[in-house]
């Protein structure tokens, strides 16, 4: 069953090998667990339901105390922090589960007559706030799309596929491979996160050099506005006017109900492989990746680690005879101290692997880059989508995890790096605290990359004081990154955590673009409020 | 000099073959031309400015006859009957010239203040009417970007450029030719189209397979509105909420003006080529080009010619004896009457271009196509931009040429191509006259590709009746176009012509998106009214 209080399947759990817990403890000490409160408490302490009863809508409403509890929150540190200790603050009053676009229709003509706060809910996976409902006078209703599952058009020659917006990463990929299509999109949620949550929030996935953001793959579909239906029709392309289907993106419940999708899909791939490459530094690593996406080498996912991270990975993955082994390896080929790892995947066609395998060999070549092979990769795709129950053991040995992400163009990547890295090192120092801190650049453009960093703290005493300490660290960087030239997000979105800090990025007229389209097609601020824009 | 009333230069003509006269008289049959004013007629005919003379912005602003005739009209078959005949209708008051953002924000209050209507204006190229100046009490001010065209910034390591929003096609290569770089931008326009107007219209380039469309070249920049500056910045990705560059692209000059333009552009390649096959039919050609591109085969272009096109281009082509050899060649290897021709572009490194050729030859060989190589390949580069020219020839012998272009799903093609080809062949079988249609698919994506349809007629006696049989023709197509699952436009915008076929393509509630954006930023519809939105 799913984890109430955490991530994914509460029959899966991953250990941190004794060398890795040896590792952190080394870096920032140890400390005791904080105790979770079960979910029975919480139940208990759920107010009354403020919902309306009298509706054509009530029979697709649950309000019993469990639901509202397992929608009450995403998967943010903050987020974590609240089921935990079970101060979870605002509950929605309901949690609705519509079939159909109909079904959506009538929610909202219910929330209209009742003036009630609308939030749609996919995969409850975000980071940032999406899914929280804020304390307000009206009640709030969640809409939990999972019934809306399944694939209902298959248009081969097109290459296009319409889903039901709830449709989560397995079963798509599932309901396509059953034809032999694949859509491609693995965000690390994938296990939980669903097709129209990607659209809402722009989401983007490990495979995304080949595949594309969910921007390229989003060919149009159907969102259930206060004002009517929007259907958004598929073109390949087109240059008439404003693309409708940029407005959607991103929008994050805001505009409307995001329903049905359609994507642009792809046949299975003749050939897949995964394979790691080290560098002695990262000036030659960084330079390496950046010449590989510039020169336009097909390559279908990359990833680099800087120093920190290369390290931290090596400690944590157990197996300490084999990867001294590699590192003694690495060592005498030039790749001692401070090496950077970089994993890239080949996927398409014989010759385009071929083609592109020869183009990264002579350019890492170039940077005294030293080929692995493919067992790091393997491992890689094996734990794709694993990390996210690493953060669970982590917590029952009294650490907190987080993540910062955001992109920003080439010549701005070492300078945001170093200084989000910094900010977060240094956060926790007037509590006498260390943090321990390591980044990776993810995807890859011709212009920039993503940058993502991973902050690991001992949790505090209190629930209070941890909760004090990560808004400390989590806003603090996150306003260095909209002051430096970073997105406040390349991959989570906005949510309500993020949206203090989005003016910065858009500036004073794009602020007023985005509330005059929120404004037309909800005047009364019923869809998602404080989401996006505050 | 530019032709004050047809396509480019004046020193610059194409004369058409012998042969291809006798093809088309064969067709449609012969017509005298009609007759054409002179410019000085045309500056004798335009009214006195209604411009308030005094103002700070005076001095920027050109109310000469001239200048006020030759920013009339951009390039569509109806801007041509109107500059031949001399029959124009509205001219602007005057044409202002700004040279840089200050120039233009004192343009924008000196409109404001006296509720002038303000056309910004590129190349003049426009085929769908967006720079033409619409009847109205408050006189019209265009704004030629023509001295904004410089660029003003490179940064090699994130390959981001900046330009004035008036650099035309040639400048934009030079400039950065001139450092090892290319944006590879090239629609047919090249020689004359802006860098603001390829965004202002969203517009698509010959060699959009490698580099993309202006959507995804433009990485921010300035727009002056009449609310202030819109300054955006550039990431390399961001899930922020919706992609305000997508806002801009395709405005038209409904929010603002483009000032500066900042796109993504890529060093030179190693290697580039052009090269031909044909196939026996139609059917397998469209579904060669399908698979090439589903299957991301690394071409920078792709060109494919119906049957009645490639007819057309080989009796246009002049080198009777060549081209019968060609064809005896073909016909021996299954590629008789009805062959369709098929272009192809290499672009990139070495081993890119290795690959993409060995997968051309695979697909194509599936389907039965026969390769010539490069020879007419080369051709098609050397005249990329000089088809407008051969308008010019055709004019002055009778025969009256436009285009009309769209983009659908793959299993729409053929419907779609056959309903425009028979839309436009039967047209005039009232007026018992005969159309010559061909068509090429030229832009194309996994999902499905652009439609680009020519159609030449005799003139009639007078400009009012070929007038009224244009009308026909591309009123009854653009209706049976935005009916049947194809945008009004792939590639030109939507400008006034256009405008009123939006609402099908865009639905009520895209349309209310838009026209909020436009009444936010501008209540009064001072800026290109009646352009994109009635």
């Amino acid at each position: 069953m799913r984890r109430w209080n955490g991530w994914g399947d509460d029959n899966f759990t991953m250990a941190l090998p004794d060398q890795g817990h040896a590792f952190l403890a080394d870096r920032i000490g140890t400390s005791p667990a904080l105790p979770d409160v079960s979910l029975s408490t919480v139940c208990d302490s759920v107010p009354p339901s403020r919902l309306p009863a009298d509706s054509d809508a009530a029979p697709l409403i649950d309000c019993s105390p469990e639901a509202r509890v397992r929608h009450a929150r995403g998967q943010s540190l903050a987020d974590w922090l609240a089921m935990r200790s079970g101060n979870i603050g605002v509950f929605p009053d309901g949690v609705a589960r519509p079939r159909n676009s109909r079904d959506v229709q009538k929610l909202l003509r219910f929330a209209k007559r009742h003036s009630l706060q609308l939030i749609p809910y996919g995969g409850g996976t975000s980071v940032a706030g999406h899914i929280n409902p804020v304390k307000a006078d009206n009640p709030v209703l969640t809409v939990d799309m999972s019934d809306m599952n399944r694939l209902t058009d298959l248009n081969r020659e097109s290459q296009i596929a319409t889903f039901g917006a709830g449709t989560p990463g397995p079963l798509v990929e599932s309901q396509l491979r059953a034809h032999g299509y694949t859509l491609g999109h693995y965000p690390q949620s994938f296990e939980l996160s669903t097709i129209g949550g990607w659209v809402a929030s722009r989401s983007s996935g490990q495979q995304s050099l080949r595949y594309g953001r969910i921007e390229q793959l989003f060919a149009g579909g159907s969102i259930e506005t206060l004002q009517g239906t929007w259907d958004l029709p598929t073109f390949p392309a087109s240059s008439a006017g404003p693309d409708l289907r940029e407005f959607i993106l991103g929008s994050e419940g805001r505009l409307g109900l995001i329903t049905e999708v359609k994507v642009r899909i792809s046949r299975l791939p003749e050939q897949e492989s995964f394979h790691v490459f080290f560098f002695p530094d990262w000036e030659q690593a960084r330079t390496a990746c950046r010449k590989l996406v510039q020169n336009r080498t097909q390559l279908s996912m990359l990833r680099l680690s800087n120093g920190a991270e290369t390290e931290t990975q090596l400690a944590l993955a157990g197996h300490p005879r084999l990867i001294g082994l590699l590192e003694s390896f690495l060592s005498l080929r030039g790749a001692g101290s401070g090496k950077c790892m970089m994993t890239f995947g080949l996927t398409g066609s014989r010759h385009q692997c071929k083609a592109a395998v020869k183009e990264v060999r002579q350019i890492c070549s170039e940077y005294k880059g030293v080929y692995t092979g493919t067992r790091l990769g393997k491992k890689w795709a094996e734990k794709r989508f694993t990390m996210p129950y690493l953060r669970e053991a982590l917590w029952k040995m009294g650490y907190a995890v987080d993540t910062l992400e955001t992109a920003t163009d080439w010549d701005n990547v070492d300078n945001l790096l170093e200084l989000i890295e910094k900010n977060l090192r240094d956060g926790l120092k007037d509590k006498n605290e260390s943090t321990h801190v390591f980044t990776h650049l993810s995807h890859f453009y011709g212009q920039g990359c993503s940058i993502y960093t991973t902050y690991v703290f001992r949790v505090a005493d209190t629930y209070e004081e941890t909760l004090s300490r990560w808004r400390s660290l989590k806003n603090t960087t996150s306003e260095l990154i909209v002051q430096n030239g970073g997105t406040i997000s390349h991959q989570h979105g906005v949510g309500k955590d993020h949206a203090p800090f989005l003016p910065v990025e858009k500036g004073e007229l794009g602020m007023l673009a985005i509330r005059s389209l929120c404004a037309t097609f909800d005047p009364d601020a019923l869809l998602n409020p404080k989401t996006l824009v505050e």
